[in-house]
């Protein structure tokens, strides 16, 4: 049977799967230190802004967390885990001598290693868990089913790279906007006003009144996508590497001009407008969140992250030999560039956004 | 990361995945034929059963279906398409304007293949689609969140071989209990009023009142489990496959000996106990329905459906080369073995068995 295409997402914008030393699950500590660094802060929103008084979260009901992008763990588990504890917490602080039992759906592309998910999933888990395939550009849930949905360090990846810049060809010699032209970044702006506009129609449909959602975005404050940044510098690296490859024959030019990281980095300006423009939701908190360390100054452990996050793509467009080739010759280069980890270089920002459900409670 | 196990049921009971031509998938065509031969069945006792007035029921909630040992596909699809569809049909004919949501969950053990069930989802889709993995003998999902409950060809599968018949040694010489002593067969039937007790406990939880429940069981008439049958037949040439791979020195007879196949095959009356012990449902129907001719007279294709269905249990207990080289000897045998297709020996029962989650309403 022949792989599927649903809508037009990209199967293949996932994370690598498996449980091995280049898989997701063993190169995430970036993702998971994002997390660790708003645990408190999603308490408090969590404690501040659900009412429990709401009919949607009578404890007679099942409490309903999805979290979209979820990848293949371990850090989903941690991010709803935290969650759980905080609601439960919310209910025993209003005096409810009841709390409501919890159901837990992992959303990511149908290509992402779910069986690896199941496998990985914590064994003293105390939630009902599902798993919910397919682009959370799209709906996902029924209506009024969602009592908290939740991203992380997911909604920078566009839907597909935007037509414009394909059709016309106008990133030759780039793999991205950044330190590109401005009308390949009007480009994937106007990529990114459609794709996280469907994002919040789709979740204001599935959330219930009142229903909350906790996003981390990977972001630059406006004006700073044109600057030169640490994430600018990573793509260039990846760019030479396939000219690289190119060079000794194993692509064509041509595919490397066609090959554009489906990736938009939004400013805080911009998200606000969006969340503004669907009107479904209350803006409860914007906080921008340094950027964890990671990897900094680990070459090493810095291409595996980046190979366990990007591989699937390359791999998409060029085959599987030339991410392989392509990650070798990237340890390589940056191993030869220590400007590559100055601090000053990796100050993009992460933004926690915190938003309320508007509705009739 | 280790492969963890979750509570006592094995992983490996579970259909081989993928795609390939020795997959679940390519090879399931009598668990099709069952599919289709109960098609308008479930229809009217949908027509009859359903009772749309229920507040479970109101067009406004999601309709809730879940799928217990869906496998990945295509099948699982077939039946919740037919129950979608029979379930408009009715809201329909009660003039309501609006038909519900429908979700459906796709349960199976945490080694099914789940990323192949995914891939394989019809892309005409009229419905959210979720997976919940793990054993349908635990509880799956939060308290009367489920409308419908389907399982098909599965609850045969018991969590486990009885201890007893491991402990004790009781049933040397044989896989399992048809046709062997007394004294194992009962081994078995207590392992299944347990199981079965625990399937139906977990079901009662989880089904709205008024929830429907239809099921398709492998069994035999009372009495008929002594007799022989096909079934018997087909799993005493697989002891002699092992029996000869033993010969070979490639596994130990104290390896055979201690294998035994985790099946069961109720009688009706056994079902009628268990399900009035329970008390939790109304029995709307039992009927006997011939079993289907599957791969009759087709050695090689009843082979390979017996390779996809029994091979993970034999892959875990020998290893992955022993399972190539049984199902070698298997069809060489069943070739050999004409009287294995005769009609007479292929006359045991699916029954299939329509539920009504008893309730205030």
């Amino acid at each position: 049977m022949e792989e599927k295409k649903f809508n037009e997402t990209s199967w293949k914008h996932h994370m690598k799967g498996g449980d091995g030393p280049d898989s997701y699950a063993c190169n995430s500590e970036f993702q998971k230190q994002v997390l660790i660094s708003t645990e408190d802060l999603i308490r408090q929103q969590i404690d501040e802004h659900l009412n429990i008084q709401n009919a949607s979260f009578d404890p007679q009901n099942t409490f309903r967390i999805a979290d979209f992008g979820c990848s293949i763990g371990p850090n989903t588990f941690y991010a709803v885990e935290n969650i759980i504890s905080a609601v439960k917490n919310k209910y025993k602080k209003s005096n409810q001598d009841q709390t409501p039992d919890f159901q837990v759906f992992f959303n990511d592309l149908i290509g992402n290693d779910f069986n690896a998910l199941f496998r990985n999933l914590p064994s003293d888990r105390k939630y009902f868990v599902a798993a919910a395939p397919g682009s959370f550009y799209d709906h996902l849930f029924p209506k009024k089913s969602i009592n908290f949905a939740h991203s992380s360090i997911a909604l920078h990846w566009l839907s597909k790279t935007p037509k414009e810049v394909i059709r016309r060809g106008i990133n030759k010699g780039r793999i991205h906007y950044l330190g590109g032209e401005k009308e390949v970044k009007e480009a994937y702006a106007a990529q990114y006003v459609e794709d996280f506009g469907r994002f919040l129609n789709a979740r204001a449909d599935e959330l219930v009144d009142g229903g909350l959602m906790a996003l981390h975005i990977v972001g630059f404050a406006d004006g700073d996508a044109f600057s030169l940044s640490g994430i600018r510098m990573e793509y260039e690296i990846l760019q030479s590497c396939l000219e690289d490859v190119a060079a000794l024959g194993k692509i064509t030019k041509e595919k490397v001009d066609s090959f554009n990281l489906p990736h938009y980095f939004a400013s805080e300006s911009e998200l606000k407008a969006l969340i503004e423009a669907n009107g479904s939701f209350c803006i409860e908190k914007i906080a921008k969140m340094a950027s964890p360390s990671g990897h900094k100054s680990d070459p090493k452990g810095f291409t595996l992250q980046t190979k366990a996050v990007l591989g699937m793509v390359f791999e998409e467009h060029f085959g599987n030999e030339v991410v392989e080739e392509v990650f070798r010759r990237f340890l390589v280069k940056v191993v030869e560039s220590p400007e590559f980890f100055y601090d000053k270089y990796w100050e993009h920002t992460i933004y926690f956004v915190f938003l309320k459900r508007k509705g009739v409670n």
